[in-house]
């Protein structure tokens, strides 16, 4: 709590040094004012918030830019599960470093997410804290009216549709942590390293958000593992699903630890850090969103069917065993 | 970092016993969604984010339900004073402790306050942390198309207006931290509270909302001290401006504490957290924003007037003398 009018051009000048060069939009109105303006266009504004603590959802040890990626990448994988376009984010951030060294890599990087993804940083927070670092972002997409793709659609028939790969990021983790994987890979700093970077670095699949809206009875991001988010998407649908383990597309990483047994299934499935899209389509659909997938390059995989009734997902493996699984999801509580 | 699938629905059921009832908009969907639907309603959607942590903007001995409506209610100050009606907030809490002696009273008072404010919940995060508990809240409002009330808009004869009374959350703090005021109200236990109650409960005036719009040329609250934020405000504008001390409206106990020479001006001028409208009129409209403010039994009063060029504001005494002020502004860097 300092009082002096130097420290509050210390708050603007860092906003203008690192954060201004941000804020392409029109509407952020160069993050002069106290608040930004969001036009309408006539379409439905779909907000998400995601926030990322140093030593929850990152590692003090995680290089600033990953930090920054991660932090903007988990929301807009939320607006592509809900098939919207990004339009913009709010970012606050709590920092107890204000070192150059940090800042620096840090802004250039969500800078250079912002314009990939087309999502200009429309204003924010800086705040002191003595504790652990953390970033808040607000990010906001657009669908036309009524068109957001919620979790109470699936119906019994739909097919289960996944994106990408699961489990590598919780593989990530793993590595990083020094837990049994490090062991398993010990020969492949290359194949450590690919886990690693899909823990720290999140691929959203805005790419696919407009398949999605044309497509999807009902999708979420998987963030806290396959199996949870899927149970929670079940039970907002008033459904059930099976799941045919086998067909959870991995990484070739991924594929070779399970084969050596080196991880157990549940361990990817229930593992988190995803962000792919899982979402449930009509069975007449379920080619077009696979064929509009490829398009771009994107693998879009069946993983099983939704069913009538209210029990939790069950998982069956190649031989038609079901898996008990004994968690069903990262959790940070 | 624990992993197993009770604590999922620790979150969850954190979320809906706490949160859910707060959810009434349906754009909420629940809160069982990724997201949250601001319908678009033709308006431009007005954006602000405000975070207040635990130590540095609310104490940790400040009552939880005083943290939640001050949480709030400097993102509703800041919509008043860009004309803009609330819609719905979005909240992240960052929570080392998740007792219901902290958690209840939290979520009721920001029930209490959402719905006051026709601010409804739509959506969040709950994260945890072992360092100081923060809440950060983005907050949205609904202006036609092209009518927030920016910073930008004053120009050279426009009278500058301040809403309510300035200073007396400066000296709210200063009870609180057992400064000066403290001995000088020993006697007087309501006086003590009642500026407490402004430090820890800010006013916003949403009601006078419309007005500002309809006829303020610019507008800011007062989060971080009149001086200063004046001085960003014609910043801004590109213009100076020169402030009649003895106009800047004091309630009853700061006024005493100045007659008595118990806290000079610029604790009040540069005191920050006073969540007034700071607004820029030009002399035709000034007698209707007045009359608004009456008519909801608000004072509105003018102090100064902005003047061409590009020094910063001038402060003069009821004898015409200039005041050098040392600082401008409460900040936390």
């Amino acid at each position: 709590m300092t009082q002096d009018k130097e420290s509050v051009s210390a708050e603007d000048s860092l906003i203008a040094r690192y954060f201004k060069p941000l804020a392409t939009d029109r509407g952020a109105l160069g993050l002069v004012d106290d608040a930004a303006i969001l036009p309408s266009l006539g379409d439905d504004i779909v907000v998400t918030t995601d926030a990322v603590v140093e030593g929850v959802h990152y590692l003090a040890t995680d290089p600033p830019d990953t930090v920054a990626r991660k932090a903007l990448r988990v929301n807009l994988s939320d607006l592509a599960a809900k098939g919207a376009t990004p339009a913009g984010f709010v970012l606050t951030l709590a920092l107890r470093s204000k070192e150059d060294a940090w800042l620096r890599p840090f802004a250039d990087a969500l800078g250079e997410d912002s314009r990939t993804f087309a999502c200009p940083l429309l204003g924010g927070d800086t705040v002191s804290t003595p504790g652990p670092q953390m970033v808040s972002i607000t990010a906001f997409g657009r669908v036309p009216q009524g068109r957001m793709v919620g979790r109470t659609g699936a119906r019994p028939g739909d097919l289960i549709l996944v994106t990408g790969t699961i489990g590598d990021a919780a593989l990530g983790l793993d590595v990083l942590t020094g837990g049994a994987v490090t062991a398993a890979l010990a020969s492949d700093p290359a194949a450590r390293e690919a886990l690693v970077s899909r823990y720290r670095v999140p691929q959203p699949r805005n790419v696919l958000a407009q398949a999605v809206r044309d497509h999807a009875s009902a999708a979420m991001d998987v963030s806290d593992g396959l199996a949870g988010d899927l149970t929670k998407l079940c039970a907002a649908s008033g459904v059930s699903a099976t799941v045919d383990v086998a067909s959870v597309p991995l990484s070739a990483v991924a594929a070779g630890l399970i084969a050596r047994d080196a991880v157990c299934a549940e361990t990817l499935l229930a593992g988190g850090d995803d962000y792919e899209v899982l979402c449930t389509v009509p069975p007449a659909q379920s080619d077009a969103l696979i064929a509009a997938g490829r398009a771009v390059g994107l693998a879009v995989t069946a993983i099983g069917t939704i069913v009538a009734g209210h029990e939790r997902p069950r998982f069956f493996d190649g031989q038609g065993q079901e898996l008990a699984l004994k968690r069903l999801s990262y959790s940070h509580f």
